[in-house]
């Protein structure tokens, strides 16, 4: 849901698709790289209040895990998109309560209700918890561990082609089928509780106390676990008063299965998520501990799940505002919040020392240039100038159309210096900075000049409309291969006055790595201009972009970086 | 609460109180700006956490209001410091029930329990809502209105001396008790209900239906929200299912009265908070409005009264999430949570329209220097260069004594740039920045030199440990009051080198001004290099300090600014 709200903002983010007709001329103010963030925040945003109905921990998840770039509007934008959701979600669960909707709107706005138990604890109680959270913390470390390699493992599978990838997925599928029909032959038939509430055993819907294979008036406490949807397992783990519901070796079995299953399922090809799979193994955890923990501490075993499942999340995800809002909004349990507060804090702790959180982990895999919210200390013993790599390509003000359509077929860059020489200006002088996409739709339009000078840049103005320069969709807008020059054009001049941005940030090539790199990630820059401390050189050193900062890069420049210091 | 949240953390984050022998030398870890301004948003999360008894919203109120400057490691922090409070607070409540500590512990966790109201609603109840968000906005703008004038005209009496201030204060205090003692005797007596609960009337204590000057067995209803607690009053109007407690004059007479006492209190010498006041007049005029919408709407007037309290909380401080959940917190009515949402979205939406939030507007008022997060639309059509004031004080590599001094004494000014000139380097050259504290600390250390070279250095780190250049206490540290020197010493020279910052954060004279206002706010700096664009000349402009972003300052340079744009 996280994942489906943020590709919808994106979509609309792009001025919908042209392919499939979808375009929406309002749709073009978020043609900017800003806006198209922000509307993917509050798409993840979205979907988490959509998918928990939970509006107000999905502001916080936004916060807490997706935007990298907090603004006091975005929050507001955010808290607003939530709230539709909320009002909308409200809406729709009214209209589908007689039933119409299938299986949605069951449990109205909050999925697990627990409200109704008992909210008083003991020290005994707060050490149970403690011990708790110490167990979340371990087994959250050690799943980030194992998803680590079971991912690298399976991204080498995926990259052989699409049949092993479908047969990976096929495999995952029969393995996960034989473990929900398989593993419920080992459990034992339990008679049903006399003063059931419920009926039991049920046969054909969702609710507790499946018979499966079981003589009449028995329920399979393992086939109540597996055969029920995902919501209902969470709920049967969470309620309260059945401490005798659960064996305890059916716990120890669901919770070795679907920690395995949880961590061989993420990352086929198929769209899943690891909340739902984290929060069941949290709280079958949780019941074990509670009913082990039965003799020191009074607390109901319901109550030991949501606390399991609680420092799971935290010892996996590593969120804490967020998680504790969550599971509050799923189970209206507002008097238990310190003792979540308290398992989160202990779970962070411990998971942290062992390896980072589980989306941080995934970014790094992907290879996608994540950059770290702080510099890292061998930052503070290199310069700028040092990590400035590769032969520089800059323009003259007024530049040879040839010289511009070669430097934009060998290099990939998207940002070029633009460098005044005399006769334009005294002395050399950066002008500034000019984007490839600017270029390419300035090409395109093929204002040429027949000599090298200065122009006022009306032509621009009048050749080109202000949206022709918005940035387009993903993989639209113009490309070099696409573009066509005849040999007298590519002789001519253009003036690249009017499209460079003459205020770019810039740095000074002595300024210390670290402080660059904060620089660089607190506005949330894409091209970082080095300049020379000293006059009498070209006035431009180099381009930091994002590949520069990161530490494989750093590491390749100088190897023994880590052995010096 | 929240003020003294703040106040202790400022205190912890100064090294303790050297006057009053508090200081631990663990402190001196937190002799750091950053660390300060950290220490001082978790005390503030604290306090909304110990007054609301609301953890989570503590969190956000500090995220919404207190930071400027959000990193998610402070978020990690403060969600540690109320985990924290929320411990203890349920720790001290636990053995607080047991009547020994007065009034603290009543309620327990959550303050005003709703949870027992049914939670459905329909179209109409969404269209009372609207407008009771309507009203919020436009009583919050007004209030936000009245408090500016209000608080000038304080400030206007507060400057003329302490005994004006001690003699508003008493006035304001006889207005109030006049209001609490006289305008009861306004209202009626009301028959206690035949089936009322709690016992009725209560004299001597604190609960619902006062009986003040009254028949037995009748209740002043004005009394009842006058002569009680706070907290009481809240939940007497927060109760549900007494349509009938309190006349629609009592609720006109109360709102009226609270409205204005509100108004009048906040601002004079005593400690006092908004929240309360706002909490209550919104829960008055939530109160009418159901009441009055109550052939319309099937709410509880209880309800209505929650959602008005959120109506004008949203109307006056412009908080949105944190809002939400503290009341979530405070009512554990997780139902109301998509109402509560839509209801601060219109009053935040209208009153936005009208001015900005209390909080900005106090923060304008009082002068302090507070940027926004956004640049001004004017800014971007000046430059860096056009707002750098005043003459320019620069010190050599190797300064001589009596200059340092005077320039100490004759300019406030925190940070001097440092240029080598030649001898020191082949042409001038800037080195960095060195700040005041710093340089008052290498002063009194007095390790002069006789001749103007440059040194390794290591004299520095012989002479001084490295906390003497942690920062100090506000108003601790060497002053250049109290330092003296010989005409002899006066004569010497110093090598700043050591003590100077080689990478600070520099602009280019010609960068927008908007952008460097970007810079200058996302990274928190205080001193902001301009550096010159063209060579051969000196190699830097002037310093940007906080003081020439504001918009004052820059309407003072270019008075014209609005006239041309």
């Amino acid at each position: 849901m996280v994942h489906t709200g943020a590709c919808i903002a994106n979509l609309l983010g792009q001025g919908g698709s042209r392919k499939y007709h979808l375009t929406c001329n309002w749709l073009r103010y978020f043609k900017n790289d800003r806006d198209r963030r922000d509307l993917i925040t509050c798409g993840s945003a979205a979907g988490v209040a959509a998918a928990f109905r939970a509006p107000v921990g999905g502001v916080l998840f936004a916060l807490e895990e997706a935007a990298s770039w907090w603004r006091s509007a975005l929050l507001w934008r955010t808290f607003f998109t939530t709230a539709v959701v909320a009002v909308v979600l409200r809406g729709l669960i009214g209209f589908c309560r007689s039933g119409k909707c299938g299986l949605f709107g069951q449990g109205g706005l909050i999925m697990f209700d627990l409200s109704a138990t008992i909210p008083s604890y003991s020290t005994q109680d707060i050490v149970a918890i403690i011990v708790l959270g110490i167990i979340g913390g371990v087994f959250g470390g050690l799943f980030n561990f194992l998803l680590d390699r079971i991912l690298r493992a399976y991204s080498f599978i995926n990259e052989k082609g699409a049949p092993y990838k479908i047969l990976l997925t096929i495999t995952i599928s029969i393995i996960t089928s034989a473990c929900s029909y398989g593993l419920p032959w080992l459990a034992p038939c339990t008679p049903c509780p006399a003063d059931a509430v419920e009926q039991c055993p049920t046969i054909g819907r969702s609710g507790n106390y499946k018979n499966f294979q079981c003589p009449p008036g028995h329920y399979n406490g393992l086939a109540s676990l597996f055969f029920n949807t995902n919501d209902d397992a969470i709920r049967n783990l969470f309620s309260s008063g059945t401490e005798k519901e659960f064996h305890m070796s059916t716990l120890f079995v669901f919770f070795t299965a679907i920690y395995c299953l949880g961590l061989v399922t993420y990352g086929i090809a198929v769209p899943s998520g690891l909340f739902i799979p984290v929060i069941l193994a949290g709280a079958t955890y949780g019941r074990i501990v509670g009913t082990l923990l039965g003799p020191i501490s009074d607390l109901d075993p319901g109550l030991f799940a949501l606390l399991g499942a609680a420092s799971f999340l935290g010892g996996t995800m590593r969120m804490t505002v967020s998680v504790c809002v969550i599971l509050l909004e799923l189970t209206n349990d507002l008097l238990m919040l310190p003792l979540v507060m308290l398992v989160l804090l202990i779970s962070k702790t411990i998971a942290d020392s062992f390896n980072k959180g589980v989306y941080d982990q995934i970014i790094v895999m992907k290879g996608m240039p994540f950059l770290e919210a702080h510099a890292e200390p061998y930052m503070r013993h290199l310069v700028a100038g040092d990590v400035v790599s590769g032969p520089l390509i800059s323009f003259s003000g007024v530049e040879r159309v040839g010289n511009i359509v070669q430097a934009l077929r060998i290099t990939g860059h998207n940002g070029f210096p633009v460098v005044d020489e005399p006769p334009l200006s005294e002395a050399p002088e950066l002008v500034g900075l000019v984007l490839r996409s600017h270029l390419l739709v300035l090409l395109k339009g093929k204002g040429f000049m027949k000599d090298k000078v200065k122009t006022s840049g009306s032509f621009v103005l009048k050749k080109f409309g202000a949206f022709d320069f918005a940035k387009a969709g993903s993989g639209k807008g113009p490309k070099i291969e696409d573009l066509d020059f005849t040999d007298e054009e590519m002789d001519m001049y253009v003036d690249l006055h009017p499209i460079t941005n003459t205020s770019p940030y810039t740095v000074v090539e002595t300024m210390s790595l670290a402080k660059a790199a904060v620089l660089f990630r607190a506005l949330g820059l894409r091209h970082l201009l080095v300049v020379p401390k000293t006059p009498g050189r070209p006035p431009i050193v180099g381009i930091l972009t994002r590949h520069d900062f990161m530490p494989e890069h750093i590491h390749e420049l100088f190897p023994n970086l880590h052995k010096s210091h």
